[in-house]
């Protein structure tokens, strides 16, 4: 167990000196919100200082005396997260990149954009529109920073056609626990230079060093969409359709999953169901939400008429076009409310969020089905059919919440070693935090966990960046 | 340093115990090819031993006796890599994969498949594409083996498109330099399940470990393609022209870069010439091949008709067609040959395979032209425009070796300072082997550098795999 120093009132002066007046927080002072992300059932955990940096050389100055005092660090952007990797474990120093939200600028002769980490996902996605350019990767959480979603390697609906955002990434400018600063990677798309420190460290969460500015790849913005609804039976033979509509070549940048219980909370919760129920007297089972897009919109219809051969051969109920833009307003904002209908009806929720090989994805959820009716504990799930990434939330509005905590613990324990033996992976998309580690080490193995604890070694012998997150042996709850 | 024991007939004993008979060589029977790779000039270093190995099991067997012992191991594919890369610097066995060549099977659900790493690059091409699928990874070398591929992360012709063979590795089996076997990846296409050992391992060179199993994504085969050339009267016209492409939308598979002189040579060469060297009398100073792939033809000759406007607006001096089948098949062999032809006429060779940002391509090639000429060297070059990677080779009939070896150096010191200048990298597709280690230490920084060799000791403390390459501080030149 390393050992940490409290953050004393010395201490504190000289962080306070590295940064503008108003940007420090001690004791007290830091944002309570900083205590948690999105999943508060992990645990709420308050740092003993706060700071808000603003360029590289803060951060390294920062470090510089963070690793002097043995203080451990935790970088943390919008706190959107879902497995409690931005929450001071330790206590120590929280370091925001929310003031680190500038877009530097655009290399339109290579299609590459430089800013720093704070920048949300949605004001880079509007400000490359803005270009005639598309920033691919497209979580739901449109509110995160780009940074996080590099230190957690977030993928979305649309990396069936794109890819994740690992995929994008081409260099970063990285501070160490130590406060040196790294450049890795080039902007440029192809390298055979050594091993890939710039992979490593993406979906490393915070753990092996700081980000503070970024390369990223752009592509050309598609000018026409269309997405088409098809619904079936079951859950088994809508899945069924995914590797068909692959295969024949149409390019589909998203195929989304929803089953009935998920599109009866949306539609309960928006108050307007936007997807069917039924479609001719039979109870629709799980539907698809198939996008297209491309540079014609011819091109997209011939798409959509074969897709509409295929969905006919494989037992479809019907192939609803989503085409004037105020239907495809709703059916995309009912998609995206499919979490928040969750929470909005839920006192206690916990989630996991696999990746299994897309044609296993009945089996997967047949048996989820089946714990939440062993332990009386209510299921919701969505995801990305076309990848095989499903997000599946545990909820109750009756249980006290240690019984809660002790029968998701059943659940949980169960499913992801269902996954494992389906070759899923622990998370497609979320990452692993504090709360997933169990649950990746078993499914790495000791082997491969030990390599990963000895490369954050290498980066970080103090183990200051992030303690307690991803690969570390040693867990504590509380502060 | 660290102390490696020669091969003692006691070892050798064991180590051919591991095999069936034949498949263990010790002392001057191992194959004289495996002293060198493709590019000779940088030394012939003979192992004690070679072993060819067929399954993961050998693999771990032989690495068990050789760790005990302490006996450094290279392994190798069909060696055509062109960094010295799978020469054995410092003796010891030769690991040769080339028996390990079967295609264990495809998942058409998942669109994955299996295979051991020595199966060629075109035989895993023919065999997806005998059911419909494309292998996206295109490199030059077709008679390269895939764990090679995988090694160098490889990149090709299609990267413009389809991005490169890291892009299409799901998971592997990797031997430890100890012995044991880890699993790495799954076979799904999104993952944020702790550090990415797998994206580690691509392009480490086997010096981590030894991949013994992969699994790959594949995509459906696009079913129609057509090629254009388009001359311009020199390099920066041409090279202009290429963001503009990608700017518009259209796509490409490749953009392939030909200056006059590889051109020339190369219609030397064939006896046939298929570029053309002058368009209604106006001397080529360069041109590209840029390909369209799709599923239906009026697509494709929608995207024809977009560029020849684009051509003409950049000042093109025309836009060829490449339309019958002869004629593509021409093309692709006269691109193809352009290596074999250089090679064909010269008797020294070195080569660089730098990439930098697609639009500072002319002033990298103006200055590489200008190094030629001070030093005397005969420089060819032609590469991947799209991308920016470009294959650089300087060459003599006249010089004697040594002479040779010291003007190149001249230009190479100075290239790939440029190359940093220009914010490229030392290499796009070739990788480092020991060729190429001091100008990676010098693109990348020590502190980089440092951690690089930090990763090789958690994989292999007793730096057996593969020992000289990529981030070795030391070096010698014989063994």
């Amino acid at each position: 167990m390393p050992a940490y120093n409290k953050i004393t009132s010395a201490a504190a002066e000289e962080l306070r000196a590295c940064v503008s007046t108003g940007r420090f927080f001690f004791g007290g002072e830091a944002d309570p919100n900083y205590t948690h992300d999105e999943m508060p059932i992990y645990g709420r955990f308050m740092p003993e200082a706060a700071v808000d940096v603003e360029t590289t050389e803060e951060v390294s100055a920062i470090m510089k005396i963070c690793s002097r005092y043995k203080i451990p660090v935790t970088c943390r952007g919008a706190g959107t997260g879902l497995v409690g990797g931005c929450v001071p474990l330790y206590g120590g120093l929280v370091l925001c990149t929310r003031r680190m939200n500038r877009i530097l600028g655009y290399d339109m002769e290579n299609l590459v954009v430089r800013l720093q980490p704070g920048v949300l996902l949605k004001d880079l996605a509007a400000d490359a529109l803005s270009r005639g350019l598309l920033y691919p990767p497209d979580p739901g959480e449109k509110t995160a920073t780009v940074g996080g979603n590099i230190s957690t390697n977030a993928g979305g609906m649309r990396a069936v056609k794109y890819g994740v955002t690992r995929d994008y990434v081409l260099a970063m400018t990285v501070v160490l626990a130590d406060g040196r600063i790294l450049e890795l990677g080039k902007p440029v798309s192809k390298s055979s230079s050594g091993y890939s420190l710039l992979h490593l460290m993406i979906g490393s969460e915070g753990t092996l060093g700081i980000i503070t500015e970024m390369a990223l790849k752009l592509v050309p913005n598609p000018q026409c969409d269309v997405s088409c609804l098809v619904p079936f039976r079951d859950v088994e033979s809508c899945i069924h359709f995914v590797p068909k509509v692959r295969l024949a070549n149409l390019d589909p940048q998203s195929i989304e999953f929803m089953d009935a219980d998920i599109v009866s909370s949306s539609a309960a919760f928006t108050g307007s169901p936007i997807f069917p129920e039924r479609v001719a007297n039979t109870a629709v089972g799980a539907s698809v939400l198939v996008t297209f897009v491309g540079t014609e919109p011819d091109e997209l219809d011939r798409r959509m008429i074969k897709l509409g051969e295929i969905a006919k051969e494989a037992g479809a109920l019907d192939v609803l076009v989503v085409a004037t833009p105020s239907n495809k307003k709703a059916a995309w904002s009912a998609r995206s409310s499919f979490l928040t209908a969750i929470e909005a009806d839920t006192r206690l929720i916990d989630e996991m969020d696999v990746v299994v090989p897309v044609d296993r994805i009945p089996a997967f959820l047949l048996y989820i089905r089946s714990l939440g009716e062993q332990t009386g504990i209510r299921i919701r799930n969505f995801g990305h059919a076309g990848d095989g990434n499903l997000h599946i939330y545990c909820c109750s509005n009756d249980l006290e919440e240690d019984e809660f905590k002790r029968r998701v613990k059943i659940i949980m324990d169960a499913a992801y070693r269902r996954c494992a033996e389906l070759e899923g992976q622990v998370s497609g998309e979320h990452a692993i935090g504090h709360a997933k580690m169990a649950y990746l080490r078993e499914s790495v193995g000791e082997d491969v966990f030990a390599l990963m604890g000895g490369i954050k070694k290498v980066f970080d012998p103090d183990m200051l960046l992030n303690p307690g997150k991803v690969c570390d042996r040693e867990r504590r709850t509380s502060c």
